[in-house]
């Protein structure tokens, strides 16, 4: 679990010995912790929509340093391009270059949010060129940036401006370390809902969240920081981890449900344990997930029906328990974990990468579902994180899936838990039907 | 424009040696040739519903050997896995497995061909989940086969059926080596519009055809690939390629025209020319790009608007002339060359992935135009293409840039061109809208 390269070549003599030797040198990631600053230097918002005006009023307000021009050679902490009102490529062109004239001032761990607005088969030709063109800009740029800072994009569906709840939630999640190592990404915003937090270090106060898989691992690692975020825990595993459950439910507070998730009536004994010892269910956490690799030549009834039945068929079976339920909500949240696999696939992952892919569907297809209960159901994809899991991977191997993405290094389990803490927000109502990737812009292939 | 290691690695010592160190070994792609049979053994079609009964049936008379079960020990050419009816993942298992049975089977070149629905939001959960899955399936399968074979996939969106003329022309297409370095993609057929060829040699015969930068790399060989196909060529480059420009329009019997794309009356222009010439004009190829690549922070004007003016503004004004002429079909194609940067971004192209992008979703809002003037407009995306301007590319960043895909080397220019006369032919009238990816699933990180 450790990147013993990264620790090396960040210290020392490997520091200049890597440097002379043109090895990457993966920076040491931003992190977010409680008391933090947002950011870590003056914020420039650029563009000259009323989009702009009003984010950089709001910044104000968060206490941060805000400049609608870049002040030469000071350092910056973040750089906002709002391009909401783009309507043709070449209007692209000036907020662009000022954002091109600031980037050599970018601090370390700073960040480029642009913010723009779909593009549709309804636009006009131009304004659709327009709007997909920040698409390649935004994800090239991301490419380009070093010293640990990200490039991500948020986009303003239909009619949702841009003061709208959840697109500051996502502004303040890709400006903050949550996003540590969410890169080259788009987030879209399709409704105003959503409600902003009392303490913003505490957006999950008074909401209970069962996660499951929760005894290791990613799963634990949620637990731990829904837990800081103010939320109640229900921790599910198999009986065979129980004692791992036990461990992580007395660290968070929480309460531990032995529970095969795969059970027909796995929904309904989730959700009598949450209203039984909590009184309410909030948030569900689909994290449970197993691996059975095997090139499909060699594929078996017993590895392909095992992860489809244990990644797919059980969320499929536990969402229509809690969505039948009174108990769930007021304002329910989903957030199941997808994959880059899924994404792209994956060789030796047949199996896993169609129920990774089946997640990705059926978040889609279930958000309208969702809504109608005034709540929201989305997915994070993680890339190469480094768990107990990818540990076992063979030396060679690990180092090239380590190093295959924009920040040259693996991602944290803290960094999975970040996301799902924010799309498991109030904060994040205006988000339904979405699958973020968390994946330092892995190479991955899709 | 040659691979001289994957030369080295497939004949005599070097494939000895190659093999012995467990180094790549790219294989020699089936590409198509007039005359040469579709493919290169017989055709085992899995899946039990009304459907692959229809795409069996269809398969027998074009004179292919059909299977509805595999042979033990019989070499395969393609196998079609129709899994159109799959309402929840736990239906996969079945058709997949028997895929999997026989992928041992597989000849040399040979091809999986998956035909399923898009997964919706308006789909059940579950419905979502399995369609979605066949993606991540797909995918993955991608990565795995070997020997130059590939996978990709058919999506039958809304209610187009099995037999419609582009379900049809794209297995064709995706059967033949005419895709030989298209894999790990999926094609939609959103309608049942398009009709099959009298002569499946020359899908194109009666049909006039403009290709801008027709006067050298890829532009040249779409030319000779529509050309070869039947089309009556128009080739439009600058007048500085005015000698390159009238080789190309001599070898393919068509007339040259030296044009400025960026010019406001491009669009009449060529209208003009190839009304005058030869009395119509059916196919619009936008091939004409170039890349000025330099990281934003050293990024000008003159990089960033040449890029922006010649890769999608000059498009976006000579479409709006075409559709405006009553000249233009009448059932008008329009094919543009967009690239997996665009999907992806690319280091060093913030200017030319935003051009490509904006190709991308030009082509997308311009699609509902283009339907209502009886025709399609769509993109393909390219990876590494062999051409002069990646001979330029450092030998070790080449060499990695070539490899760094499912079938380990660079694609051809002819690879490019079949994928454009495949999508604008009669026969794919009911594709529209959409980008194909002609890149030997290249990791792109998308």
């Amino acid at each position: 679990m450790t990147d013993k390269y990264a620790q090396l070549v960040n210290q020392g003599l490997g520091k200049n010995v890597a440097k002379k030797l043109g090895l990457p040198q993966p920076a040491v990631l931003r992190r977010y912790e409680p008391g933090q600053p947002l950011v870590t230097g003056p914020v420039v918002v650029l563009g000259e929509t009323a989009a702009a005006d009003k984010l950089a009023a709001e910044l104000l307000s968060w206490d941060l340093d805000v400049r609608r021009h870049a002040v030469p050679r000071e350092k910056l902490g973040a750089i906002i391009l709002v391009l909401d009102e783009v309507a043709h490529p070449r209007d692209l062109e000036k907020p662009v270059l000022a954002a091109a004239g600031s980037l050599r001032d970018l601090g370390p761990c700073a960040r480029v949010v642009t913010v723009s607005r779909p593009s549709g088969e309804t636009d006009t030709p131009a304004a659709a060129a327009a709007r997909q063109g920040v698409d390649g800009f935004l994800r090239s740029l991301a490419k380009e940036l070093r010293a640990g800072a990200t490039g991500n994009g948020i986009l303003l569906d239909g009619g949702v401006e841009a003061a709208s709840p959840s697109v500051l939630a996502a502004l303040r999640f890709f400006l903050s370390g949550r996003s540590a190592y969410v890169d080259g990404q788009f987030l879209t915003v399709s409704s105003a809902a959503g409600s902003l937090p009392d303490d913003v270090e505490r957006p999950l106060a008074g909401k209970v969240a069962v996660v499951t898989g929760a005894a290791r691992g990613i799963g634990a690692q949620i637990a731990r920081t829904l837990h800081r975020d103010g939320a109640t825990l229900v921790l599910v595993d198999l009986p065979a981890a129980g004692d791992h459950l036990a461990a992580v439910a007395n660290a968070v507070k929480g309460t531990a449900l032995q529970l095969d998730i795969t059970r027909e009536d796995a929904g309904q004994r989730i959700l009598e344990h949450a209203v039984q010892r909590h009184g309410r269910l909030d948030i569900m956490v689909h994290n449970a997930g197993i691996t059975r690799d095997k090139l499909l030549a060699n594929m078996d009834h017993g590895r392909w029906s095992s992860v489809i039945n244990i990644n797919i068929s059980a969320q499929l079976r536990i969402n229509e328990a809690l969505l039948a339920s009174e108990h769930f909500g007021p304002a329910p949240r989903i957030v199941s974990v997808a994959s880059t696999s899924g994404i792209a696939g994956n060789r030796g992952q047949t199996n896993y990468a169609a129920s990774k892919g089946g997640v990705m569907g059926m978040v889609r297809a279930t958000s309208s579902l969702v809504a109608a209960a005034g709540g929201t159901i989305n997915a994070v994809a993680p890339g190469f994180i480094e768990t107990e899991m990818t540990e076992r991977i063979p030396f060679a191997l690990r180092e090239v899936a380590r190093r295959a993405n924009s920040l040259q290094q693996g991602g944290k389990p803290a960094d999975v838990a970040e996301t799902i803490a924010f799309l498991a927000s109030d904060a994040a109502g205006g988000i339904n039907g979405e699958v973020l990737r968390v994946c330092g812009q892995n190479m991955v292939g899709a």
